[in-house]
């Protein structure tokens, strides 16, 4: 009998929270480099049966007007804080999102190889090319690579990392003591890659890691970013804010899947929900308007700014409408289409519109009881719209709890959800398959 | 009144062992992506109360004729490794190698203020610039760097790294809930550095972190490479094979400390000692030699190559003497020497050389009693030879629990080492004052 098709969920985990006044609620520890925190939610999150914990990153703090009015500027930096989670965790998966574009592919395959072994196959790579020059200035450039640069690099990327990953047969170890071969030769792949961008000559200093290959994870919308996904990614995080769209894109997405001979099944598509859950909807949405009310003006009109692609909105009336803004070449085109959407179809201020995104940040927003929000999700899984979820939480880790002993069991009743995990990996997690190493 | 002077131990962590042959003894778990060794020789060592653990590192994995029959071709990356050992202990120091040579600063700083945050101040960077030509041809190189240029390059590296952990105050963070007032900018340092190598705008986006900035290591002993430790490093591990070498190196390295401004107490010198222990001596010898027999004359020939700068021996007679070698350029110019002094000394043939150092590779070999150990590790410590130990042993975990239940004790009973940790950080444990910094 095949197992019924079931949601996956993940945990993005963003210091305080989401919520980008999150830091200033009382019950909130302050603190983003609070270790303590991570663990707790990391164990929410697997008691929960969560599929992975995501972790974001930007190579780069923000030193603009508001910076030292967000709890954005400092916090760990992903590998380091997911190994340290592994050590503390047993199950869910552990993905970390590392950029492209100021990096080098043997370090970053190298790295996360380490940590599916590591964490006994449950590493995952959050694929992202970045999207801010302040990054480009750490790493001796001037200005932000620009976007279709940028894809080409993270496509060419992608295929060294996969072909290091690739570097040893699974069976290449025999470590037979007593004869004193450690390796057989015929398991070793040099990669000897030669591209446009890299010359990296292989093999990993890591075996074949349990999972194969950590899993793939990518977040790019863009016509580039979707082809990309289409071709190699195995997760793709998304920002829909209504079924249509994420239907649309659902359709789309999957739709591109078949030219390279990948099955509808290979590719999960997890959007980012922003979820305040209450015992009634009257508590629910008081508890999301204590955080709003968190928000000052400067600050959420700034957070606007850097989600449009970076633009100092500070000269705009905080009461007029959203300027008509250049649509960007450098990054976030499919983000301004959609908060322009917004604000026009509500008719808000400045003001109102950056306080509007300071929770969900252009991620679909649910503010109810437990069985309104599985109501929704349950209507955008069965009607194709996400494999998934990954569930973004206004404070951490309280929030998280919220959401894993009142909106999990009500999923797990209703059989969408697993109660307890089957596999051991990621990847079994997941549903999807342990990739053979095309060189053996 | 004051503390005697107290010796230092690290604990040289590498897969199976640093024995060429261990992973090929009946009592060693021969899988160097064995997590649980690691967790069990780190809990060895902590409860030893060892100041910390030591990982090296290579940015390749050697792929000549012999690396088939060794166990070093694969294995954890440090940062993700230490940052898994970090959650499973408490109190010891932390010490991984990255390069200088193919990364860039601004990881390496993140990376390793996040591991000191993520451990609470125990975090210290082995700086090294790497000496095989196969790490440069996995970072877009055909050859590997010159040294003068390694050099100049990993100078203005450290600083780069040192003022981008210096980007905020250790106070800038008051995280005022009630204001709104995350950081204030006054605590804010934009390093902006240009230089001829890097340029780097900075902040750095992690936290002045507890140690203020983690403990830096060299283990260069070329002439740049004693300046650059004397002008920056906080502890040198060194190679030496005799007390008159190792007072040498000492008086040489702690007389060049006056010209930067330093005290010789802010650097402290730590040579590898290869330490086999027994109940009697005789039990030690026979331990000793089993390892010894398990290594085949080409792999340890072949070691022998590698550790003189890269050389091919294979077309040389085992039981000939080691050939006349040119002084290579690249790198070993300090261990070749000290090579074909023991070569010479002793009269070995190439065979018995490579099987010669197949243990300690060029450290100084303790093969004896606790008592015997301790005497030479006394005699080296009082005689200011050494500020402490880096303690390296044929087989892990074993041979590590050795040292901590046989010899550790020892020490300890002559009050040269301590039995309780005095402090939490790293810094604590070597005597070393916390930085201040410069821009605040």
């Amino acid at each position: 009998m095949s197992q019924p098709r079931q949601l996956r969920l993940g945990a993005f985990l963003m210091a305080t929270g989401h919520h980008v006044a999150a830091w200033r609620h009382p019950q909130v520890n302050p603190d983003p480099l609070d270790l303590a925190g991570y663990k707790r939610a990391a164990r929410i999150a697997e008691a929960a049966c969560f599929d992975a914990l995501f972790v974001a990153d930007s190579v780069a703090a923000p030193t603009d007007a508001i910076a030292s009015r967000t709890a954005r500027s400092v916090y760990f930096e992903p590998l380091t804080l997911l190994s340290a989670l592994s050590a503390v965790t047993e199950r869910i998966g552990l993905v970390g999102t590392v950029t492209t574009s100021y990096n080098e592919p043997y370090h970053v395959a190298r790295k996360f190889a380490s940590l599916d072994h590591l964490s006994g196959g449950r590493a995952g790579w959050n694929l992202v090319t970045s999207d801010a020059a302040a990054e480009a200035q750490n790493f001796g450039l001037e200005a932000h690579i620009p976007h279709a640069e940028r894809y080409a690099r993270a496509s060419e990327f992608q295929q060294v990392v996969q072909g290091l990953w690739d570097s040893w047969a699974d069976d290449a170890f025999v470590r037979d003591q007593a004869s004193g071969q450690f390796y057989d030769p015929a398991g070793l792949h040099v990669l000897d890659h030669v591209g446009e961008h890299f010359r990296v000559k292989g093999p990993l200093n890591v075996a074949r890691s349990p999972q194969g290959r950590p899993v793939l994870v990518q977040a790019g919308s863009s016509e580039t970013g979707r082809e990309l996904a289409a071709r190699t990614a195995e997760v793709v995080f998304t920002a829909q804010t209504s079924l249509a769209s994420a239907q649309a894109f659902y359709a789309d997405l999957k739709g591109r899947l078949g030219k390279y001979g990948r099955h509808e099944d290979e590719l999960k598509i997890m959007p980012g929900v922003f979820v305040v859950v209450g015992h009634s909807e009257a508590e629910a949405r008081e508890k999301f308007e204590q955080f709003q009310q968190l928000v000052e003006p400067e600050v959420g009109v700034a957070l606007l700014g850097r989600m449009l692609g970076n633009f100092d909105l500070s000269g705009y009336p905080l009461d007029g409408p959203l300027p008509e803004l250049p649509l960007t070449q450098d990054g976030q085109q499919s983000r301004q289409r959609l908060l322009t959407e917004i604000a026009g179809q509500e008719n808000l201020s400045l003001a109102q519109l950056g306080r509007r995104i300071a929770g969900g940040r252009g991620h679909h927003t649910l503010v109810g009881t437990p069985l309104q929000i599985a109501d929704e999700l349950q209507a955008w899984f069965e009607g194709r719209g996400a494999d998934g979820f990954n569930v973004l939480v206004p404070h951490l880790p309280a929030g998280l709890e919220d959401f894993a002993t009142q909106v999990v069991p009500e999923l797990q009743r209703r059989g969408l959800f697993r109660s307890e995990y089957q596999g051991t990996t990621l990847r079994e997690h997941l549903g999807l398959k342990r990739p053979g190493n095309p060189f053996f």
